[in-house]
């Protein structure tokens, strides 16, 4: 749409002489004064004047937002996206385009779809935080920390196609991957765990911009922080790039950039000096970050800057003519990539046919064959099953990326040839271990980091990668914020959890998931997967890798399990499904992953005493909610009057659906041997039965316990 | 228990030759030879000898545990037990003992004791990780990351007890703080945040002592980490001492932890060289870390160390005799201490007796007469309603320390002369802004180790203080695993949590909790309490101040919500309480918090419409859980037949056990104003009053729909 825009009345260079307001502590006056050193073009000038009112226009239509540190960050903006970023604006999804994070950022849109900022239209492609469903959008961030590690896991992603596809002429895969962060992403410990892996990688295409403007919410940066920290990211192994006067120097900025992008060894810092909500009444102040500035400030700066007070979102011919080349670059650059494609295809037809592959988003064909069709029949932990099913996987289909948060001997994630992903370079003290183009990451004890890295390999391109995390489930605790993202995104990511159970042992109370399945269960957009055997882990991994949109939690036992007889992979599909059915039964006993097999010997156990129970194995209870009521009834039978039992040493919140009572653990674990653990908590076949029993018993004469949920 | 022990043949000193099968490319044949170079008294080797073996029998007996570690930290522990921690082992409480924070660490127990280890005893006093509840751990650990922000926390103790509390020639606190951390510690997320908060706050009386044997569960440390730790440390604000020969120089060590003990200015980091597993055959190797040694292997150590073979569990009487003086030390510290205090009460009669009630964890008796007995009739925010019940009491009552990770102008948590917990000498560029003896806490964008550091702050002792977190109700999943920890260790502590609901509006799914509550009413031994009005946040300070082992997560609102008529403080802690009773109801509608006041308008339309409806509030589902039987049912009445919906814009899971049907939400929230939000997901009056008459009514026909549970 158009708005009719005043051109400004200067021209030649102008100089800056706002921001004066400043001064009241918070900024050194010499860094204002620094402003007007540096010689903007007038277009240059403009453009960022134009960007600071609009911002503070679309922050003062609907009262709120957070003005300040996008109006600071305007040159950055035009450093990037006029000078630096390779994308195509009509190509958002070009895929060797730039990938560029941002906490609050937004980009590419019309000035309509801008305007819907902070507004109540459903529709809005400018919500209060950037969301990645929003064309131009790579990642959503909001929550602080996620934005740095998705732009590792977008760096790695290139190194890991380029060591992989990358030929002498043809660099298929060459693009960089741009991060903004704020003061709080260097507070965050997620954001710490991915700094210190970066520099451990060497991901010398990272190039991460800190809009350090020394203000957060709480007011300035050093009530809380006064670390140096340059020489933190030199000591971590990045290389440092200062910026004095990041309000400003575009072309400081950019040649900051270039050298970014042209790092050999490393990933690039650059330390940005910023004033939030520049040339406003509270620039430098705390006050500019999360709320509109007073109409009358507007209008100030307005007058200031040779801007009519009284229009809004004003954006004259000269700021569109500034940006005008970007779309015919852009498909430029798409072009040139696509011609290149070819000709790499037909130098290279297997490779090439690969690449287009992992391009288009698809497995291999044949990746479900890989699973064996049966088990050998004797007990196995399901962390074990969890390797047989899906290593052979791993081995053929090479979306994925494997990794772990330093539990490598206990996850059994590691396929047979698996190279590591390190930097090629890398001596450790077992020599060389790795290259870019390995598929198995070793993350360290970074849970957090691993999981938000993960949705960043992701993020890359639909299907490209399918990342996969290990560790023990109890610790998805510690990665939980990132799987969250995940979900939230429809970014497939799949977390394989061992040790998911009381049955884990010595470990103890701190390891024993108690509450954890809880959480899981209520999160939108994610299966949380409970295997019983061999059998239904098959099953559990199928529905995870089918799930394109969706990540999931498989979750598996430390402790070996029997193989049950009656398991179905596709039963595992539906969420629940009847292991044994039996007429007129008594009661029916829901068995749960680990624990699955109690219930299929405890109903061995009240059949001897007479009692007719039914099992059914209910390994996901998402999965089951999208079943039909049919389907859902007739698996469950409640509506035939049959109480259901739960067996599953976890809180029984959310089976209060399902089931008519739990036996259960309301209480933290203990620090036992597994077998002994059970005991204590209860989980004894002979006195789990006896439970049952008597309950049915009770029952029988007790009209109202029928409408109510009990643990047992 | 006695068991024979042979007198080890050597005197004099001894040379320490083995470890030489460590050199397989793991560590430096130097780092070995310098073992030789220290000279060590006859006793101190005998003793790291029988430490050693010690450890290796424990792990031997159940076959399992950690002995590389704990083998290669022995020369430290003698260090920091024989020589530098100032405790008393016949006073394990002891209010002015040193703390010591260790991840698998334990002290201060007999043989039998010790050797319950990894047992099936169900009172092993010694379980696979250190928990709290037994004498002499000062907090449980095991997730990695939480005992170094735990130990920041009983630092920042010191420093206000001290900073309160002690007079010239009075120091009646006084200890230090030593914290144990491994490779892992390190790369953690939690201990990273913590790490930095501790170099800001100058927390000279704290030492970190790294277990530098460069191994973790994958291997050696350099896969996944190759900074320059030493740096990173001086960057952020810590003093580094290195010591080269961690196995064996007692005398090196002690000199670096007394150096420690005497900084004046910073924390101190001791980056001490170890050989996981010295001696064994698995000798600097990951093996070495979570699994029993061999058999062989260990009676090879035992030959090598001149000790039998065949003898287990062997302690002489010179390694008795060694630490033979610390109990009388001890006591002599504890009858010292107890000697000042009397007298600093004689001098300082009213200081005194606040210091006595703060060593004996009582709050000042008049704390519930802050709180206002009634509140203004006009819409208020709960989180504002939070801050007019609460910010009077922690202006009288100062053990509550008071921390927000950055959100102080949301959160309302600021009383009338409050000052920051601060270096002194910081110079912010706002100038001077608090000192140690404040108690409200800047934390930064840290919410993890917010959470922990609290843990560590509630452990220093019993009641002495009262710490109190505050961020976003989401950010919580950032903090889970120390909440987590807080729970498992029945410490107090409260969180302040506000923005509960997707009426918090434009900052979006990413803010907007749907699936976090389910954990925390799934998590044992917390409150999560989510009160409607002004009235009921009273009632839920009281429950969280009275629960005395329970952390507690206050639940508020960022929207102004109506003052209801009918809210008792007195029912919030019940859990749930009638808030409009009528007899033969045709439905039970129960409100939660921020929604309560649609429970309420929902019932008003409904009787116009001529459905009788009940209203019951139902802030905290654990408090309810806890009271009788027939209050349950009385307060639901669905033992009468009446069916029971609950509105809530989060997933219901766990809500199925006292609601047929639930107003509530599956799915992530939406980026809209607050109202719009609510609009946008069907929580409107009007259609909400709708859904629950078409429920009434489809509930009549159907004998099956009674007996489940439905979303509406």
């Amino acid at each position: 749409m158009a708005i009719d825009s005043p051109e400004p009345k200067t021209n030649g260079h102008s100089e800056t002489q706002y921001g004066k307001n400043v001064v009241n502590g918070l900024k050194k006056e010499e860094e204002i004064e620094n402003s007007s050193v540096h010689k903007l073009s007038f277009e240059q000038d403009h453009v960022l004047k134009t960007f600071r009112l609009l911002i503070a226009d679309l922050c003062g239509q609907f009262n709120g937002g957070h003005p300040g540190g996008a109006i600071g960050m305007a040159a950055i903006g035009v450093a990037l996206w006029k000078y630096v970023m390779r994308y195509a604006p009509h190509t958002p999804d070009y895929f060797n385009r730039d990938r560029f994070v941002l906490s609050n950022g937004y980009k590419d849109m019309t000035l309509d779809q801008l305007r819907s900022y902070h507004s109540d239209r459903v529709d809005a492609l400018c919500p209060g935080h950037p969301e990645i469903e929003h064309e131009g959008i790579e990642v959503t961030t909001g929550p602080l920390g996620q934005g740095i590690a998705n732009a590792v896991g977008l760096a790695m992603a290139t190194k890991n196609l380029q060591a992989t596809y990358n030929k002498p002429g043809f660099d298929v895969v060459s693009n960089h991957t741009w991060c903004m962060v704020g003061d709080a992403c260097l507070q965050e410990g997620v954001g710490l765990e991915a700094i210190s892996f970066a520099g451990h990688l060497k991901l010398n295409n990272l190039t991460v911009i800190y809009d350090n403007n020394q203000i957060t919410c709480d007011g300035s940066v050093d009530l809380t922080n006064t670390e140096d920290i340059n020489a933190k990211m030199r000591a971590s192994g990045w290389d440092v790039i200062d910026i004095e006067d990041g309000c400003f120097d575009i072309e400081g900025i950019v040649q900051a950039l270039e050298k970014g992008r042209a790092s050999t060894d490393k990933p690039t810092f650059i330390n940005v000096r910023t004033i939030i909500g520049l040339g406003s009444a509270v620039a430098g102040n705390a006050v500019a970050h999360g709320a509109a500035f007073a109409k009358d400030d507007v209008k100030n700066m307005k007058k200031l800057y040779s801007f009519k007070e009284d229009e809004h979102f004003v954006i004259s011919d000269t700021a569109r003519e500034f940006f005008s080349d970007i779309p015919s670059r852009g498909q430029d650059l798409v072009q040139g990539w696509q011609k290149q494609v070819q000709e790499y295809e037909a130098k290279y037809p297997e490779l090439g046919a690969e690449f287009r592959r992992r391009v288009e988003g698809r497995l291999p064909g044949n990746w479900k064959d890989m699973i064996p069709s049966t088990f050998p029949d004797k007990p196995t932990a399901t962390r074990a099953a969890s390797g047989l099913v899906f290593n052979p996987i791993a081995q053929v289909a090479n979306n994925f990326m494997v990794g772990t948060a330093d539990l490598s001997p206990s996850v059994n994630m590691i396929w047979k040839g698996k190279v590591d992903f390190q930097n090629p370079d890398l001596k450790t003290t077992c020599g060389i271990v790795g290259n870019y183009s390995g598929r198995y990451i070793h993350y360290g004890v970074r849970e957090h980091a691993m999981a938000a890295i993960s949705n960043g390999l992701a993020a890359y391109a639909p299907g490209t990668f399918v990342p996969t995390t290990s560790s023990f489930f109890m610790f998805y605790l510690y990665a939980a914020p990132a799987v969250r993202m995940g979900a939230l995104q429809q970014l497939q990511v799949i977390h394989a959890a061992t040790h998911d159970s009381i049955g884990l042992g010595e470990d103890g109370p701190t390891h024993q998931p108690i509450e954890l399945a809880a959480l899981y269960r209520a999160m939108p957009n994610i299966l949380y997967i409970r295997p019983g055997d061999s059998e239904e882990t098959a099953g559990a991994w199928i529905a995870a890798i089918e799930a394109k949109k969706t990540p999931s939690i498989i979750s598996t036992s430390r402790h070996t399990l029997p193989q049950q007889a009656n398991t179905r992979r596709e039963g595992v599909a539906k969420g629940a499904y009847v292991l044994q059915e039996v007429e007129d039964a008594d009661v029916t006993l829901i068995g749960v992953g680990a624990e699955l097999c109690f219930a299929v010997d405890v109903a061995t156990e009240l059949t001897a005493m007479g009692v007719k129970a039914r099992i059914v194995s209910f390994p996901c209870q998402r999965l089951f909610e999208a079943q039909s009521l049919e389907y859902k009834r007739d698996t469950l039978r409640r509506h035939r009057g049959i109480p259901a039992v739960v067996i599953e040493p976890y809180a029984p919140n959310g089976w209060e659906r399902y089931a008519n009572a739990a036996i259960c653990l309301t209480r933290f674990g203990h620090s036992l041997p597994g077998k002994a653990a059970y005991k204590y908590f209860g989980f004894e076949v002979g006195s789990m039965t006896a439970k049952v029993a008597e309950y049915l018993e009770r029952l029988k004469g007790d009209s109202i316990l029928q409408h109510e949920f009990i643990e047992l």
